[in-house]
């Protein structure tokens, strides 16, 4: 008989089911949380045949993962997420239950691949709860496990991940190692799961020359291979598929398959050395992303203002422009207002891809002259992370705008080609 | 000799520049604008060539255009843009300086496609500078101009096209014949326009039988075809590509080549009635967009609550969420104050691919309980509109979630399909 947990089919005289089975405390009724994530009740008395489709393997903390001394020595840092947690099978709902050394049970492949040295799972939360302090800490960790092994994996959430990964790509300094971000989009304990893939390939690229942060996850939606995207060029881009985080204005630095193959799509990439890697963590809270849009008020920017923040990141429509006109929706004194009281306002693209140029209209040119710096090509979440950084570190306006223009970590991309639109 | 206006070759002894010729005020110094949108002065000295590649045809208010009354009669609305504008060879900038009529001459091919029976412009400004007063305007003329012609295809700036897409499917009641909205993303003076193309086929797409609201634009950077996106699923994807505008969680309903063929790729659209078309343009004013990111302050919340904003869509993040533990960036208590201030809070997914769900996680849960409307796979911006749209339709709670929910212009699309990611 199939236990909670399991994944199975059920047939009815019209229907066929297919889901988890969810403990009941109804006797009558069967449980079935299905994939589209809603859970259906079937009375007992309709069901013609339950056909059991996938047990799921239940590893305890006392499961021995078997290690290889002669591999190349991994460390593991698990924060939470779909990749580190179980269905609460009392709700349906997720939680994140998992012990870090259970995320080993998920790809148990990847003892034969790496050694996994140390697992250390600095909190464990869902991505939306992270924040910057979330980042240094991870940063931290990584600077600290990194110099005694060959590579890090970080397992994390979906949500936020490629804020992390931009923070991440700014706050670890003398990057000479593989630092390598991964996730599952689907539920560790569905038929669906991406995260056997997602690991694999991970632990193959750990052992690649590629000294970047990267972000690894499927490619397709299918179980083909990985891509490899750079940390500060990538973004969440579907809400439920496997092969979500797409590159931006960038190719992917690699496909990884799962036999080990790794195939180089960008020859941009830093290579291994022997630096020590440190973390530099400082950063500004008080920073805000926001978006333009017809009718929006300025108000907002009033609001940040009087708030005291320091900076703010404008998502600004086609080659980086707001209402100029004089009506209640002009931007430009409120900028004005802003940038006299001491904050920082940069431009990104709203449109994702593509490259800011604030000399073609006149627009632009309004708004650029009153000091908003236009961030090229830049990604609005990565613009928001780099903005908090060089906040963290400078206070002078003439050096903010210096360090914002200039290139740390792969953010711009100076030869920007069509063929990285919508890979 | 080439005169102002002319696209150009200029050599030097080590370079080749090209450009259009811009008036120089010092006599030593050519200037030329480059397809990057800057300028730059060669000395005349330097150089050693110079070849006309391009002679802009300048047409005078005065130049006729041809009409066939045999053909089926179509008024065009001119709104602005870069479709409606030219260089300003003063300052090298675009300026909005096009006479209505002037957009034929972009496209002479036009007549012998369709009859231009009117030429309407209610204002010509670019699209940063609209709001939904500008939507109501252009809803309401193309309401007066369609019930005497076979279509109506109106011309746009592009950086927020997308919004009056969503605005003008919501407001144009009774739909019964084509709806266009078509544009110029390249300067109509440069060689690399795409204005020729996207008129030819909006064109051709008028005589149709698709009585739905559609943008209408290059599908690939090369002039092939255009496609033809649903009014409400369309959105602004590149700064600069002439193929920016993508369909979003829906296949486009057609593809368009200039030689008149359409190609239907998406059989889910109203056909032509006899319906009389109506123009309903109620909108609140108040609402706002904003986009949830790790490290948010749900501050900005309590301002729009204050400001006795009546509705806020947040983009939120995976499947939508927003931060939720116990923290400064804790968002529930917010939205709580937020909906009890009578607030409509709706969520759209920040991915903008895919659904959302708020019953995977706990998380969304807890959001949903407080009474967040999630709009499906709605975008963003086409929420913001309906959200504006809908409250200024009606006060009432249960009625205003109702509504939201109802796929009122198909902005949601009840079988998401992955071949439309990406596409």
């Amino acid at each position: 008989m199939p236990k909670p947990g399991d994944q199975i089919q059920v047939k009815t005289k019209d229907e066929i089911f297919e889901g988890i089975l969810i403990p009941s405390s109804n006797k009558k009724t069967l449980i079935l949380k299905l994939s589209s994530g809603y859970n259906i009740g079937i009375s007992n008395s309709k069901i013609k045949s339950i056909k059991k489709l996938k047990t799921i393997k239940r590893i305890t903390p006392k499961t021995k993962i078997k290690q290889n001394k002669s591999l190349p020595s991994v460390s593991l840092i698990s924060t939470g997420g779909t990749i580190a947690s179980k269905i609460d099978y009392n709700t349906g709902a997720v939680k994140w239950l998992m012990e870090p050394h259970e995320i080993l049970s998920l790809a148990p492949e990847m003892s034969d691949i790496v050694q996994i040295n140390k697992i250390e799972s600095p909190f464990a939360i869902a991505s939306e709860n992270m924040s910057y302090q979330h980042w240094k800490k991870i940063a931290e960790t990584t600077a600290r496990l990194i110099n005694k092994d060959e590579a890090v994996i970080i397992t994390h959430g979906t949500d936020t991940l490629h804020f992390t990964s931009a923070a991440l790509s700014f706050m670890l300094k003398n990057l000479s190692k593989p630092v390598i971000l991964t996730y599952s989009q689907r539920s560790t304990d569905r038929g669906s799961t991406d995260t056997n893939l997602n690991l694999i390939c991970s632990s193959h690229l750990a052992k690649s020359n590629i000294a970047e942060v990267m972000l690894v996850g499927h490619g397709e939606s299918s179980d083909t291979y990985c891509l490899a995207n750079r940390g500060t060029k990538v973004r969440k881009c579907h809400t439920s598929l496997r092969s979500t985080f797409r590159p931006i204005n960038e190719l992917p630095i690699a496909k990884i398959f799962p036999n080990g193959s790794i195939k180089i799509l960008n020859k941009k990439y830093k290579k291994r050395t022997d630096e020590k890697v440190t973390a530099d963590t400082k950063f500004e809270e008080k920073v805000a992303l926001i978006k333009y849009y017809p009718g929006a008020s300025p108000d907002i920017l009033d609001f940040l203002t009087e708030k005291k923040y320091k900076g703010v990141v404008i998502e600004t429509t086609g080659l980086g422009h707001v209402a100029v006109k004089e009506s209640k929706y002009n931007w430009l004194p409120s900028i004005k207002k802003a940038i006299n009281a001491g904050l920082t306002i940069c431009a990104a693209p709203q449109t994702l891809y593509g490259k800011l140029n604030p000399l073609v209209y006149s627009p632009g040119r309004e708004i650029s002259k009153l000091g908003v710096i236009y961030l090229e090509d830049i990604l609005p979440e990565t613009a928001y992370v780099k903005l908090g950084f060089v906040l963290g570190h400078t206070k002078d306006s003439k050096e903010i705008k210096n360090q914002m223009l200039t290139n740390m970590s792969n953010e711009f991309n100076d030869r920007l080609t069509e063929d990285s639109f919508l890979y």
